[in-house]
């Protein structure tokens, strides 16, 4: 465009912004690409931040100095996190979903751009004000929600696999042990993937006892890596935790496969401070 | 909000309309939501509408009548799309991929949120003017590029699996042969996971013979499901390939693990009419 009157610039500042979130902006190259003044800039600026924070979509950060600049800090309100959850609990409840074994079927819901981005939205939410290098999943179902977290952390995604690749090159290996303690696997993760001392939020589709997990700490361990964050989509009821503490979007309080019967709840998510 | 002015509703209409691509959203909605007349909310959607195209970032679809409303249709200019693509390149010429048996590493890569969502939007970008009810990926790899496509489409993600899981319900399983014609593995679709006749778009990160591809064409088949398009991150040589039409974004031309050397070009998607 030859000429960029405010409304244009309004329309594509929150483009640039909402899609790089956590990207550090100068506010020189905004006024460069606009041939407008910082001042007016600025002005613009703080009309997307009002916007964005009044609808709980998170607001706008501004750094000062030199080297400084604005970014997009992803956010989701209580009403908006509570409208999606409670939409999942409702389709996790449908006993359709119930499988022989006494599994539940979730690979829609998985599959579900819409919901998986907006999972990811909430995570990012409750876990962006750290410092977060990576987000750590296992191969295969978590991956979704770990790319879609990820996205809106501007960090990347590392996978730890079950089985040894040949395309991973060398990988660091450890025993996992399911929460029955019956049965062991090896979780690998590729030596490249992830440097020392990085600070790593996990990210999985489902928890019981939490062997995989703990498999996760173990291996990150290894890396002389800090896990600043545990959050899962779906805590199921163990009698033992092998994790402490970690954030649950949704909790199965009963799954009776005789009587076809799922019952779900919110995940101990809403009862952390900023949402209690 | 109490008070909508334009600017704060352009802020808020880009928002809505970039984070839902393809959803039809109400021109009433909007008018309810602002307490604006639909004349204003339409010159605002034409300044949007304007902008977006203007830098090659798609554009606004207008449906007329009762049902009728507005979308956001994602794009990609040539000029965007050759920029990410010859970043790919570079990153992938680098000889510390080369591993063990002429393998490349690709994790970084497929794990770096930022590519993988322009990925994905060149893919929904090349593909979109067709009607897909579905993007279909293999697991492990190609999955995040399988999200981000499907997110700028708005169409679910559906997982092929090589080893069976209690967790996907039903399946129906194929046999899949390695372009060298040595190797076989079975690979599984949940049955519930599409329905027949689907339009199905299939991507994936990696493709030599197109074994790979090949048995999602034959999985798709058992649904009398109708595929739409190929596309792949990378292509390498082969000599022989088990599938026609596909769209490539970067392709290995020589590999060359002794004097570990490799050479990588922009991909077929290149050649299309759009972009030649």
């Amino acid at each position: 465009m030859d000429k960029w009157k405010r409304s244009a610039r309004l329309v594509d500042m929150t483009r640039q912004l909402l899609v790089q979130p956590y990207r550090l902006i100068p506010l020189t190259t905004f006024a460069e690409r606009y041939h407008a003044a910082k001042s007016s800039i600025s002005e613009d600026l703080d009309i997307i931040d009002e916007v964005l924070k009044a609808e709980g979509n998170g607001e706008l950060e501004t750094v000062a100095g030199a080297a400084g600049g604005v970014r997009y800090i992803p956010d989701i309100g209580r009403d908006q996190a509570l409208h999606v959850i409670q939409g999942l609990c409702e389709r996790l409840s449908n006993p359709e979903r119930i499988l022989p074994g006494g599994f539940l079927y979730l690979s829609d819901l998985l599959g579900d751009t819409t919901l998986v981005n907006e999972m990811g939205r909430i995570f990012a939410s409750v876990f962006g004000g750290k410092k977060i290098d990576a987000v750590l999943t296992v191969e295969t179902k978590g991956i979704p929600i770990a790319y879609a977290t990820a996205a809106y952390l501007r960090a990347p995604v590392v996978i730890a696999r079950y089985d040894y690749r040949v395309t991973e090159g060398s990988v660091v290996t450890v025993n996992t042990v399911s929460g029955s303690g019956k049965r062991m696997r090896q979780l690998s993760l590729s030596k490249r993937s992830l440097s020392e001392r990085s600070r790593v939020l996990i990210v999985d589709d489902f928890m019981k006892a939490g062997g995989t997990v703990r498999g996760m700490f173990d291996l990150l361990n290894e890396f002389n890596a800090e896990v600043v964050g545990v959050g899962v989509m779906l805590e199921a009821p163990a009698r033992e935790r092998l994790v402490d503490a970690y954030a649950s979007l949704v909790q199965v309080r009963e799954l009776d496969v005789k009587e076809r019967r799922v019952q779900v709840d919110l995940g101990n998510i809403f009862n952390r401070e900023r949402w209690a």
